[in-house]
Parts: structure tokens; sequence; C-alpha cells
């Protein structure tokens, strides 16, 4: 129950970064692996069953352009950042920037930037492991 | 139509974080409207009709802890996070501190912390109070 309450709000936690994630590696044109790998690289590692799915949705709402093309004798779909995805990239990052600067401020306590006891410093390359390897 | 899509995107991605604020604000015992009101002079507005059903969510989820008390002789109900609520605001503060990390790498190129052409900061002032007047 504990672990089912924790990863629900983890899985809450990620979706909107992996949306921000996609759209910014997508500035580069990418096809699924790559993009994978790009991803995972950066230590964000995303699921197929996840990933495709985004990218078919990001496709019919405008923000990406994808096309196939042979690349070493097999076809594949490439996807890039469309120009209403870049506009819409840039917004979420502003949104994402202000979020972030507005939780450390509560996650600090009054003054901004100051370290609480939960800082999660400690334990970031534990995690950063823990995320990789899903 | 890309008002709505870049709408939703919003939502998506505030929703994680929001969960966040609010636990972590509650380290403090709070009442809806103080809670409400510390949030926004932090930078993040939450509406009424957002926050009530979060908190009755997490609170049945056991990460919160709530009673009745009179102040200014009002009956008031007061949030706490509980025990297990520590634990889970610690492990998503982890979640939520890799991810960030990883999407600066994502943003920035492949050297982290650089600022790439989209970095958002020049806008960041406006839309903080865009975030606080809704």
């Amino acid at each position: 129950m504990d672990t089912e309450v924790f990863e629900n709000l983890r899985l809450e936690l990620r979706r909107g970064s992996l949306t921000l994630a996609v759209l910014a590696q997508l500035r580069t044109e990418q096809y699924g692996y790559s993009l994978r790998k790009a991803l995972a690289d950066s230590g964000l590692a995303i699921d197929e069953n996840t990933l495709y799915p985004l990218l078919r949705r990001l496709e019919a709402q405008g923000l990406l352009a994808s096309h196939w093309r042979e690349e070493d004798k097999r076809n594949k779909r490439f996807y890039r950042l469309s120009p209403l995805g870049e506009i819409v990239l840039y917004q979420l990052l502003n949104e994402h920037e202000a979020m972030n600067a507005a939780l450390d401020r509560i996650v600090g306590g009054s003054s901004a930037g100051q370290k609480s006891p939960l800082s999660p410093e400690l334990h970031e390359r534990e995690l950063d492991h823990e995320t990789q390897s899903r």
C-alpha cells in the first residue's frame, strides 16, 4: 500500500517532466531508439510503452513532425519539434522554472535557496542510479 | 486549440509539483486558508477546488493527519504531514531533484548547467506574476 501510494505520486511527478524532456530532446531530429537512448544517457529512462504513445500524442497535437526515412537499410520514423512545439516548449520551460523557484522557497523555508533538513542532495546519486536502471 | 494543448500540458506539469508543495508546506500545521495563502505567497497559487480534494486524497493515503480545532471563535480543520508523509516527501524530493538534473542536461545540451537559447530566465518574473494572479 505505501509502495503503491509512493509509486503513483512518483509517476504523477514524472509525467510532466517527461513531456518536457521529450520536446527538448527533439529540438534535434531523432528516431525512437536514439531518442530513448539520449534521454536515458541524460538520466531520464523512459519505457517504450510510455514513449511511443507520448510521441503519437504530441504529434497529433501538432507539437512534433515526423517522417519515415531509410537509415542503415532500415526504415525509421524520425521525429522533430515543430514550430508550434518550439513555442510550447519555451512556455513550458518558463512555467517549470517558475514552479521550481516556488518549490525551492516552500521546501527551503522563508528564504529562497536555503537548504532544509529535507534537502535531497545526499541521496541524489543513489536515486539517479535507480532511475537509470529502470 | 493551441491554447488548450498548452493549458493541458501546463496542468500536467503543475500536478506533481503541487502535491510536493502541499506536503512540504504541511511540515508546519496549517488550515485550508492559511495553507493556500502560504503557497500563494511562495508563488504557487492553487485553486480551492484543486486544494481541498488534494488534501482529502493525501489524508486518505495516510500522508496527512487532520483534526478540528477552534481558532478565533471558528472551527477549523488543521492539516499536518504524518510520519509516513515525511518519508514519502523526502523520497519525492529526491526524485524531483534527479529529474530536474536530467532535464537541465537535456535542455542545456551535453554539459550540465549550461544555458541554452531556450533558457527561461528572461520571462521568469512575468510568469511568476501570471501564476500568482490566478
